[in-house]
Formats: structure tokens, sequence, C-alpha cells
């Protein structure tokens, strides 16, 4: 191994070593072509759930122009550029108020991103999962996000534009 | 009236029919001097949860010293400047997915602001909510805040930091 090898295997192992979570420009992208939207984890909430029937809580999150149109009512439709990100995790009990259900495992984050020009699968949508901590692609397969488009059938109607999230209001 | 006035009023009006939504400086303070965090809404997740003994749903945020704190597990204490916010509303069912629990009208946001210096009540905090899309102080009484505390002291030992919510895992 020639030294400069050893001095870049070194940088890599320390920026490894200093930068415990994932950027999105470490992770592949989703099998349709779309990215892991670069600085998501900052993006405002526009809602929550909690998920009876499969025990997960979720932080329902955006991006400028979902943020700005879930707050000004435009969501029927959702305007051009809109990113909507579901943050997704295993429930548990908060230890101390264990009446509050809570986070534990992450299990995956999920996007819409509205673009009717660039995404022509009918719903005016492209969509993408990344699972886990690791954030690996849900899917190794092109046509994955028909899995997507036909659990959200249910709320293809113009009112609802293909989202199930009513935004959370707020002051 | 004088004709000044009536262009103040006017303003005034025009003002509040367009900007649907308080800004802080719009909002009283606190009775114990804490006032309305500027641009809280806009603040990332750290947590969620689902408060199965009161009903209400929740997003916890935080400013950006809470947000670094809470991904770098630095919690044990809080560093100071940190803020964390609730943001509380009463529970639902998401119209077209019954079983996720979701938001209904909005109850409060409350705070914490961790400053030893500043507030010297014992737990190293300053504790304000307000109610409501008015965002009205919850008390009008300097000592309101004796009730959080009695709330929280249950996680008053220095691994808790008087701070009920562990952070949500994130990639």
């Amino acid at each position: 191994m020639r030294p400069t090898t050893t001095l870049s295997t070194a940088l890599t192992l320390l920026s490894l070593l200093s930068a415990p979570h994932l950027q999105a420009a470490d992770v592949k992208p989703s099998p349709n072509g779309i990215e892991l939207p670069e600085g998501y984890k900052d993006w405002p909430v526009i809602s929550v759930s909690h998920r009876v029937d499969n025990n997960t809580l979720r932080a329902i999150i955006g991006n400028e122009i979902a943020v700005k149109a879930a707050r000004e009512g435009q969501t029927a439709p959702w305007p051009t550029g809109t990113i909507l990100g579901k943050l997704v995790w295993k429930q548990t009990e908060e230890k101390y108020w264990p009446a509050a259900i809570s986070p534990k495992t992450f299990v995956h984050a999920e996007f819409m991103l509205k673009d009717p020009k660039k995404y022509t699968n009918g719903t005016g949508w492209g969509w993408a999962r990344w699972l886990g901590k690791e954030q690996k692609p849900w899917s190794d397969q092109a046509d994955a996000q028909q899995a997507c488009i036909s659990c959200h059938t249910v709320v293809k109607a113009p009112s609802q534009d293909w989202v199930f999230t009513t935004p959370a209001p707020l002051p």
C-alpha cells in the first residue's frame, strides 16, 4: 500500500468515525431514479400519526414548498415541487410516562415528490422509500412504486391528490 | 376619528386579513417573562408521541442546539441554549385510513428553555406554554411553571435532565 493510499484510507476511516449519521450522498437512489432528498431530517412537521394497525408512529414532514402549501391550505392539488416525507418508527412506551406511545426502532423514510411533467405514472407523483438506519432502497425493482400507488388509490380524488395526510392545524 | 387613525386602523385590519397565522411578536409573553420562540413551527422533529391517557398526539421539536444535541446523544444534560417544544393536538382518525390516529384541533405549544444561569428555579430550565391557535399564555400567574416542574420531577435525574422525551432514532 502506497503512503497516499494509506493516508486516504485513514482519512476515510476518520470521516466515517466522525460522521455517525448517513448523508444523502452516501445512500443509493431508489430503483426508479429518485434520490434521497437532501436535508430531509431538518424539514418541519406537517403532521404526526399513530398507526394502530401496525404499531408504528409517524412524523409527516415536508420541504419548503410542501410546508407553505400545507399552512395555506393549497393542497388540492399540492404544488409542483412538493416533497412530502414520512419518518416511521416501531412503537414503544416512553420510559417515565408509559401512557405516551413513542418511537423505538427506525423503520423507514418514504417520500412522495410532486411533478406531473417528470413523473408520468398517472399520479403526478414520484414515490420512494429507504429502509432502516442504513437507508437501503426498499426494492431493486424499477416498478416498485406500483405498490405505493396501489395502496394510495383510495385517495386519488382531486381533493386528496393521492395523499392520506391531513395537515395538522397550527397557530 | 382623524384620517391618520383611520388609515392606521385600515392598515392594521389589512395586515390581520393577509396574515392568517400568528407571528411570535403578536403573542403575549408567558407571565414568567419567556417569549414565544421565533420560528418554532419550522424546527425539526426530535420525536413524536401519542398520549393514550388524554387522547392527544404530539410532535416534539427543537431549536438548532437541541436538534444537534439529540442527534449526537448529548442530552444528559442538554446544553445551555437548548429549546425543546411540544406541539399538542386532540386526536382523531385520518379520514381515509381510520387506523391512523391523527391530529384534530390544536391544543397548545409548550417549551422548555435550558439556561441554568438565567433560570434559577432549581431545574436549569425555563418553562412556558401557549394555548390554542390564539396562543394565549397558559396562566397569568408568574409562578405557573411550578405546575410544569411538579409533573417533571419524576425525570429530574441527571440522566433525564427533567425531560421525558427520548429522542427518536434517525439514520
